[in-house]
């Protein structure tokens, strides 16, 4: 297991960790494999989609943001309601595909740390799985 | 492949289950592997989320109501479409890392069965695969 | 790795690919193992739920729309933001359990690729992971 370092500077972003990622995989020189990605917290997700476009992740943003808003109605009293709601809808673990040793993403596909209680100090694990011949 | 037993008392509810996960992985003298945990309804879900305050679990059940409400306006007759959709947004299955025989969450993190059409007898599946060297 | 597949014919569908995977392991011969489904695109998604009842799917693919209007009022300018939005809200890969060369599906569960900005080809990724004594 590979512990990766995330730091975000705002209280919701998404930040593309597609490269950090690929790098840690040739270093670790692995071949074909299942990589699962796991987030350890509570505030904060892991999504796949399109990076070219930054517009993409703002629209992704500000509609969970419109659907679960930052405000002082729940019950949590932390303030950050809205941060862990925005967690189990977007989920904390990815799997992917490794095939030659590079990740078998679809060619607009990047692989998002999604923050929701930023700025902090972030990690994500990395778990490598054979696959089967 | 195990499979775990939860019993829900609530149409809604989310059943903090790490224990029990925690308890098979031991008994089986699991070191290091990945865990996915599958649930076989599709009427419930499984979400990775805060355990210390219980406040953040009725804000996650209740922002989801809110956005799928419990009405009779939907096509499905059954009375449940609501927990159906609820199950796609969430999601019904997880992978979590293990390390040196323990499950690697973080600090708040616990695993929730979530119970979307209860009371009812339901069922998690636990598959466990190896990691590489 | 494995490639399908899938041919959607409308903007929003979900389309039920449980025979297609369970043909390619029953061809590849896989007795117990794990099954990782990956989409990699990134207007689509994957979901396990209810395939009885067309409505079902109906209500999902209704609410999601819901949810997430396909309007123009979004930063991405190509006319498909919702379409991401959903993509993330739903995700783009599932783990799924093999025994006995079967996929371990509930009694009621299919697995639907979700198309969001269709009528497209599409594919989706299989991996198969070993599972432990």
């Amino acid at each position: 297991m590979k512990t990766l370092e995330v730091r975000s500077s705002k209280r919701n972003q998404m930040i593309d960790i597609t490269s950090l990622i690929q790098k840690e995989i040739s270093e670790l020189g692995i071949r074909d494999a299942i990589c699962i990605l796991y987030v350890p917290h509570t505030t904060a997700g892991i999504t796949i989609n399109e990076g070219a476009d930054p517009a993409v992740v703002e629209d992704i943003l500000e509609k969970l943001s419109e659907l679960v808003p930052y405000t002082r109605t729940y019950h949590h009293l932390e303030g950050n309601a809205d941060s862990h709601i925005k967690s189990t809808l977007v989920g904390c673990s990815v799997a992917v595909l490794i095939e030659g040793g590079r990740l078998q993403l679809g060619t607009w596909q990047r692989i998002f740390f999604c923050e929701f209680d930023g700025p902090r100090r972030r990690k994500v694990y990395m778990g490598i799985s054979p696959v089967e011949a």
